[in-house]
């Protein structure tokens, strides 16, 4: 089966808010095997509505319209629908009981009224979290789907009502996994796993996420051991590929493996930062129970702070200066030391937009992590704004950090 | 003229991800005085892509395409596009050069170079900020913008590139300007203004985002200087009334205004950090030429180190605990002291999930400000997530700071 989401509300069209009524319909539909071919917004236009909402009803098997069931005469969604099935509208007793229960004690306006009125033979979603009740119609092997527009009141209606009525009638099941790849682009993950991405099912497509790529596999079928196992299998295919890059799964950042990494081993780690200036330690600190494994770290932005609090060498940052492979060792193993910590970092680079130089361009930096068997230094040389220089400085620097815990258990 | 926006890509229909480019595109155009008719969404499938995009052309002066513009097959944006207007791609030198020179280095795969063909006769919008570059096709009366989908590629080519372009089309002019409040919650400011929201020319709208709350003025007029006059009629009127609130406008952002006015007054800044743990640093040093204000900073997470850097006593740390006002002076006082800055600040909380207490609940948090002329702390009672504790709490220091440097000339 497959399916399209229209959300009705000028508010949408003129920016004022996020659309994330679709984003959670998207995803739930999806989660049920329902393919979500398209997404739609239109304001209150009766005839841009109409046009809109009869293509929908055409082409697909599902249409789930959110808002445009209020009280006011610009809510046309209802009558809209119930025009294109041709069904009538009438008064609902018990829908006016429970909007008026619902209102306990406020006044009820004539207007809410009209949000009373059902189309004959449609399905009513009785709904505890606001006025308008959500309605289904199913005719002619179609199903429309109307929910109040509120995200407070369209996300429990349906999960509560919509979702085990859909499920009812799914015959098959889906289920993703997602991969987290750190250190291979978009084009070149891409590039080695271009013939697995032309499996029908279960399918696997790459998306660029900030300085990260992710693969989805997604796999249809009857049960869901067998859309496991498909899963699986895929998996398989894409590890003995790029497995190396594979860091993590499903909604588990960098940040969080690297801090669960920490803590499973039992580490402490502390950061020295010259162009993250806080960055490193800020991403750590946000994980819940940072603290286990997070005491202490440093801002080093000026040369004088990288002496007094690592111990940097002043001949090293007059000979090799403070953007070198040099200087992030020293603070590497200078902040190791201050901090006591089982792992030092020490990130030091040229974030831009300017002071670079052609030995030294914007966007060089160079990350040092000291460990109980030695010090390793990366050399980065990062594209992007300011902003995505530094923040792939920290992805970078928490990913060797995570190799080196793995290879030095 | 009217407007709708499409956005290619499966991670929006699969809810992967919020769609913030019709968001950011809706507001911009609306801005510009054109009129969004209607959004949509739609995956890499050919022949619905196809769908979609001629039924666009077909009804609206403009349509603005994000997404489906990268090096793979499924990337089909530009070729549907294309093709509707029976225009030849050709392979342009310039724009090959250009993506040679940001990827700078880096090993470029063949399907890059899908990304350097242009439909014949289309204006380029060169792209400093990723390797696709945008593309306008200005054919039979209609416009087709077609942009990369990141939004950090998205948004700065719009505001550079395409606003000037759609501004010289229209026969007036709308401008806006941004007010930009902290400290005034969203009800609380428009209750204050409600009449002048009324106004139909200047408009003035509010909305909330992230920890502030933003006030735009937009106003349509035959001439640049009729646009001020009319912008600065509303904000004279809306200063008189909540002017202590409004700490910058447009896109300056509070650590950009702080940075700022740090630079101008010639002071210098240091901050101690516990449960933001870098973060105030991060925002900070994310202005460039930020090394002129910030040297040096220390996240001070555990007890131990809020002693051994700061000089928090043991006895302070034992009688009020870490997240006291006591600590906070202290933790202020100590990082000025260290840092030899000019301001100090020292924040001390609890961010939660956990570590809550009917005492010291989540979202508690001391701000210390130490400078010359003394050491203000403030107490804070911070709604929302981890991070959203750790956030509010940074801009409240830094509104802080903003106050002291005001009005300590």
């Amino acid at each position: 089966m497959n399916a399209e989401i229209i959300a009705v509300g000028t508010e949408l069209l003129l920016g004022d808010i996020l659309n994330t009524n679709a984003r959670f319909l998207s995803r739930e539909l999806s989660g049920l095997g329902i393919d979500v071919y398209y997404q739609e917004v239109v304001g209150d236009n009766p005839d841009r509505l109409k046009s809109v909402i009869h293509t929908a009803i055409r082409r697909s098997d599902i249409v789930v319209l959110s808002g445009g069931l209020g009280p006011t005469d610009d809510d046309l969604t209802k009558e809209t629908v119930a025009d294109y099935f041709n069904l009538p509208l009438y008064f609902d007793e018990q829908v006016m009981a429970e909007m008026t229960e619902y209102l306990r004690g406020r006044h009820i306006v004539p207007s809410n009224k009209k949000q009373a009125y059902i189309p004959e033979g449609a399905k009513i979603i009785h709904n505890n979290y606001g006025t308008a009740p959500g309605i289904i119609i199913e005719q002619d092997e179609k199903i429309v789907i109307m929910l109040p527009g509120p995200p407070r009141e369209l996300e429990p209606l349906f999960s509560e009502q919509v979702k085990p009525y859909l499920d009812a009638k799914s015959d098959y099941i889906m289920k993703s996994k997602v991969l987290r790849i750190f250190g291979l682009g978009e084009s070149s993950a891409a590039e080695k796993v271009r013939d697995l991405m032309e499996s029908a099912n279960p399918t696997l497509a790459p998306y660029a996420k900030d300085s990260e790529v992710i693969l989805r596999i997604t796999a249809k079928a009857n049960t869901d051991a067998r859309a496991d196992k498909l899963i699986d299998e895929m998996y398989k295919k894409v590890n003995d590929r790029i497995g190396e890059y594979i860091y993590g799964f499903d909604d588990d950042e960098m940040k969080a493996v690297l801090c669960r990494l920490l803590t499973e081993k039992g580490k402490t780690i502390a950061a020295a930062e010259s162009c993250t200036a806080g960055l490193f330690s800020a991403m750590i600190a946000d994980n819940p129970g940072a603290s286990a494994v997070l005491n202490e770290g440093i801002v080093t932005y000026s040369n004088e702070a990288k002496e007094k609090y690592l111990g940097v060498l002043h001949e090293t940052l007059e000979k090799y200066g403070a953007v070198s492979e040099q200087t992030a060792r020293e603070m590497a193993e200078g902040i190791k030391k201050a901090a006591k910590s089982d792992i030092g970092v020490g990130i030091t680079g040229i974030a831009g937009p300017d002071g670079g130089t052609p030995e030294k361009p914007v966007g060089l930096v160079y990350v040092g992590i000291a460990y109980d068997g030695g010090c390793e230094v990366l050399k980065l040389n990062l594209i992007g704004t300011r902003q995505k220089v530094r923040y792939a400085a920290v992805l970078n620097a928490m990913n060797a950090v995570r190799k080196i815990l793995l290879n030095n258990a």
